[in-house]
């Protein structure tokens, strides 16, 4: 199993660079405006993720209308993501009822995107939720039992 | 206030370079297993914390015999640091006992901890944990009101 070794030589991504950290909020507004008092940067603006026939969301397996506002921040050489959820079931909903804000993933930049899903799939790390945004997709792997943190990966298409 | 304001337009901290993520665990043999099978890379190994007649560990204000075992991880231009707290109080102990194994805190470089330290006390962000390592001193700081999650100051003796 050549490709096997490859990939296990290379770690199952591909990549070790955390891309992004992720954190749930309750009112993104309000949590934008302290960090950007903290790190003294602007406050971005927020932007809501793609409906349902855009983003082609699922969540377990059927599709989904949830959708989230998201803000941006530069922290070095990665992003950190604050996530507002409506009240549809998803990852982020459910992770945030359940625990509360705070961290729910960290992200990872990979290319081929449904063979990495198979090879974490095969390794008992379930795919969560994936859907698509402008130029790209992504997919959330529940990696907490391994981990101890879920998994986000996002594949950019090729300009 | 000139020394205020020159704070304001750096942020608090005069950085806003993420240089390590913190994740709780109950057994950082497993774990640290499972990430160096995931991203290929050699299990690192595990120290513990100094103990507190080194460290000087101060928890709530009284010093603490409390340590942990740390392995950190090189995930592109920062560290992923997992961390088994003992039994005895700490905020390690105290937020696994609360909320589970997962992410405890990001961590920033910086320079003049005392007044970083007392500038985030006057913001309403207590110190909640200090200590010293080899060649430096950490303190966290409950900045978790505003900004959803723990926040580290690491600063390192110049050489």
């Amino acid at each position: 199993m050549m490709s096997n070794e490859t990939h296990v030589q290379n770690g199952v991504l591909g990549t070790k660079v955390i891309a992004q950290i992720g954190i749930l909020v309750n009112d993104i507004e309000t949590v934008s405006q302290a960090y950007a008092d903290f790190f003294g940067v602007e406050k971005p603006k927020w932007n809501w993720t793609d409906t349902v026939d855009k983003a082609r969301t699922e969540y377990k397996g059927s599709a989904s209308v949830a959708r989230s506002k998201l803000a941006f921040f530069d922290m070095g050489s990665l992003q950190l993501e604050l996530i507002e959820p409506d009240q549809h079931p998803s990852t982020w909903r459910d992770h945030l009822n359940e625990h509360g804000e705070g961290p729910h993933h960290i992200a990872f930049i990979i290319e081929g995107m449904k063979e990495k899903v198979s090879l974490m799939e095969s390794r008992n790390m379930p795919l969560v939720q994936k859907g698509e945004y402008t130029g790209g997709r992504y997919a959330y792997l529940d990696t907490f039992k391994d981990l101890k943190i879920m998994l986000e990966l996002l594949e950019n298409d090729k300009k």
